[in-house]
Order: structure tokens, then sequence, then C-alpha cells
């Protein structure tokens, strides 16, 4: 793990198969799962434990999690809603639990159900759960900031209110914050300012990643404002697939591929073979032959001598 | 004039209405130029001095260079391949000349059919030939160094011999060079690495812009890069039509949307008003109708307060 510089998150699992028609079977699941695994991807979103009528694509979160958690030298994350999803999380032995607090009260509201006030009163009793689980020292809980740079239904969000509720989550016992674009309003300079501002007021070490969206096409420009003011875990989905099907407007993520490709090609090592990577995209394109896959590597193929230039 | 900090070079009625099928009508192209003209784009690349019977797309050139140079405070570059273009776009009276200095010989062959022996003959004859026209105060000479982060067919291209060659054209007589991602290989640490030595060897001042495309996704990441190293006229494509038609593999310009749209949300000045660049957009579509446009603003829209944010 000590020879990566940037960690990639991948979402796909979670944020890509919640977001399109298509429900994958839980044994392709698995196989994504391991081959992205075995491609050398550090951590993996496997799911989000929502009622299964709410997002019946996800309905087998426990069952993968089970499974990953068996993969060696594997980070296992998983999305969680409220405190009922967070028991069912720690009980599967998650890694990482993340709670999404979005920022602007009406998109909460619209995709967990929640006032800040609700979502506030969560963070301390899944804290709490946490705290008396058996898992307590294997698991990491982060407060994911949603829309934190701007909202479809609210537009622009205070950003000294996104500060405070960083410092707020981690005051109530987080472990981490992650900023999220979830609608993909983000741009470079205020990627660079809110992460500032955020590290100044909690610490670098309470907020290493950064979830970006690539709707505007603007993803891998924000990713290089994110690595210049000292991120080091970046989400991504294999083929860019997912965004948040509750936000209007609001899809695509970063695909990994061009993203892997970039962090590859600068010279920053991220442990994923590029060779792997393309190869899980085909597998999982195969079974999603529904689905259009996202980006711009694939297409194109590597450049000639690119394994020799990021050897 | 002034108020602007990064100059955009709109390429899209040379570089993209040379790789397409379709055949615009002189017409429509002028409706193209005028309208993006007036949408603030500070210069337009409206054509190419090759033979009409290599690019029958581009035949009209001679007759956009009048028109365009009749419109106020728009700088009208174009193309040539070699002297016999330089005369006739001196004699049209276009404000900027490029010729392209592939630093793969290889691809210089394919491209314009000369050895880089050949090549530096014609940057002195161009010198030269510009120096006598009564034009001389009025046009600028740049030398644009294509394949320069590498090639398709001959892969890495060694940067010394890149830094070597941006001298040799600017000990020749060239006004300016410009770095050329032909095949969409460029890296951000590359950017900036070569730009720098370039810079080192040349001055800051002899060369200030930058031709990238976004084959493999990279466009934008970039041109953040770019900016960072003080680059300040950027190339692009409106709907990102175009890419080099001898490289294979290599299609995709930056979008110009997508950039402008980057840009601004940073709090950097274009000049260019996006809703009427969008209108721009929509325009030309109707005019290439068998053609895909690329680009994520125009689909995704803009960000909700966005004018504001902006303003």
């Amino acid at each position: 793990m000590s020879t990566r510089d940037i960690e990639i998150s991948e979402v796909g699992p979670r944020d890509g198969l919640q977001s399109i028609d298509s429900i994958m079977s839980t044994a392709d699941k698995k196989a994504w799962i391991k081959a992205q695994a075995e491609a050398g991807t550090p951590e993996i979103e496997v799911g989000s434990f929502v009622p299964a009528k709410l997002l019946p694509q996800l309905a087998d979160t426990a069952e993968l999690v089970e499974y990953a958690t068996g993969i060696p030298d594997l980070n296992v994350a998983v999305l969680v809603p409220n405190l009922f999803g967070a028991k069912r999380a720690i009980e599967t032995g998650a890694h990482k639990i993340t709670l999404p607090f979005s920022l602007s009260e009406t998109h909460s509201m619209k995709n967990v159900r929640r006032t800040h006030a609700q979502v506030i009163d969560e963070i301390s009793n899944i804290v709490a759960a946490i705290s008396e689980s058996e898992n307590r020292d294997n698991t990491v809980f982060e407060v994911g900031l949603s829309t934190a740079f701007g909202c479809t239904l609210e537009g622009a969000i205070d950003e000294d209110f996104v500060v405070a509720m960083a410092a707020k989550a981690i005051e109530l016992g987080a472990d981490e914050v992650g900023l999220s674009d979830t609608t993909g309003y983000a741009n470079p300079t205020q990627v660079t300012r809110l992460t500032k501002a955020i590290h100044h007021e909690i610490g670098a070490d309470k907020m290493t990643g950064i979830h970006l969206h690539n709707t505007r096409g603007q993803g891998l420009a924000n990713v290089m404002a994110a690595l210049e003011v000292g991120l080091t875990t970046l989400d991504s989905s294999l083929g860019g697939i997912g965004g948040c099907p509750f936000a209007p407007g609001a899809s695509g993520n970063i695909v990994t591929e061009d993203l892997v490709f970039l962090l590859e090609a600068m010279g920053l090592k991220t442990g994923i073979d590029m060779d792997k990577l393309l190869a899980v995209r085909e597998q999982v394109q195969k079974t999603l032959p529904e689905e259009e896959l996202y980006g711009f590597v694939a297409a194109a193929g590597l450049p000639k001598d690119f394994e020799a230039a990021s050897a």
C-alpha cells in the first residue's frame, strides 16, 4: 500500500449500478469486484445499505461485503443512508462506511428523506453504534459532504456552511469527511479553495478524499486541483457509469480508466495495471450489454511506448 | 483585448472541417465565423492553404480570410503547409500564419511530404517572403511544433530535440512557436516540463500558445498544467470536431464550449459569452446534420446560478 501515491476508490458497483436500469447479477458483481481488485484497485465501494424496494439493484450488498472482505488487501467501502444501514454495514464487516450529508437540505430530503438536523443526529448515532461494536478498530466512518460545490435544486451552496458542517461531523466523532461534487458543478478554483478551508478547520488528515463528477467534462481538470492541494483518495467509476439519480441532469462519474491513465502518465503510482483495468472494462461491458460505458482511453488505446514511459 | 486573461483560438473551421466528410458551404462558414467572433472569440483559424485536391473542404480559404479580416477585433489565422501556401496567406492579409513542423519526421512526410531539413528551409523561405511583403508589420509567423508529445507512428519524441527545433525556428526568424499535441499523448507533467524547457531556451514571450487534443480525455487536465506554467493562448474546436487525419487514432480537439466553461468558472476572463457560444454550436450543428458534435456542457447545461458566479 505504501508504494501508492494515489488511492483510487472504485465506486462503480455502488454509484454506477444504482443509476442504471440493468440489474447485474450477484455473481457478475463478485466477478467484477474480484477482477478489479486483482488489477490493483485498493478500495471498492461495493454497495449501499438502502431498502431493496428503493434500489433493487443493490439488494445484495450484504453478500457482496462478506465476499469482498475475503479478498486480500482490498478496502471494502459501503454507503449507508442512516443508522439502520450503518448497523448492517458494521455487522457485515465493511471497512469503510460513508454517510452522505447533503449540504443542500432540499437534496438531502430527496436523497435520504432527512433534514440537516436529522442527519447530524444520525452521525452521532452511527459513531455510537461503531464504538459499541467489535469491529470498531477496523471500521472507518466517513461523512460525505454531498452537493458541496452547488446543487441543481438550490444553486450555490454557502462555502462557510460546508466548512462548518465538515467541522461538525468531525466534532461528533466521524473519522473523516470527503468532498463530493454530486452535481458536476465544481471548478478547480473552488476545489482548491474549499479543500484549503476545510483542511484549515479540521486538519488535512481528516479529509484526504474527493468524489468528482464529469457531468460538464471538468472531472480531470478538477483532479489536477485536488492533486495540487494534497488530496490522495480519488473516487471514480469504471466506464464512468453512475451519478446521482435524485439530482436532475447530474450524471457521469469520472471514468476510472481515464483517471488512472492520467495519474500513471504523470508518474504518480496508483498500483493499478492499465491493461488489466481495460480488461475489467470489457468484462463489465459484457454483463451490461444494454448500457453505454464512457471514457476516452479505452476507445483511443494506450499511446505507443506508454508502458515503457510509466515503468 | 486587454481585459482577457486567456485567448481562445478557435480552430474548428480549419482543424474541424478538414477532418470530417461533410463539406460546409462558404456561406455557412462565414456565418459560423461571424457568429463566433460576435460571441467574443478573439482568434479564429479560418482555413488552410493546401491544394484543393487534397482537402476540398478548405478550398475556399482565400475567400474566408478576406471575409474574416473585415470583422472588427478578430485575429484571423491560417495554416500553411509550405512557402506557396504562405504566399497566398500573405496576399490575402491573414494576421497569423502557422506552419506545422512535425517533430516526427515520419509524420512530417505523411502530413506535408517534407523531411525535417526541407521544413527548416521552408521556415527561412517564409520568413523572407513575409519580410518582403507590405503586410509584414501585421503578420505573425508561428511555427507549430506538431507531435511534440509523441507520435502514433514513431512513439516517444526526444524532448531535447523538440526544444532544439523550437530554438531553430526562432533563430531563423519565426515570431513564435506553439506546442501541439497532435496525437493526444500529452500528460500534464510533460506539458509543464516541455513548456519550461522551451521557455528557458527561447523566452516565454516566444511561446504563449498550445494546441491540445482530447483523444484520451486528458485535454482539460493538460490545460490546467498549461495555465499553471503561464501559457495564455489555447486552441480548441467548437463541438470538439477535428484532429489530424494523417495520424491514425488521433481524433478530438478540446471542445471550445467545455474549455470556456472551465476558464470562466475559474474566474479567468476569455471575453466569450457562454450563452452566445452555445447558440453558435446549435447553428453549426444545423449546417452539419451528419456530424456528431462532442462536449459535455452543451448536454448538461450551465449550472444554476452560473452567470451570477462568473459575473
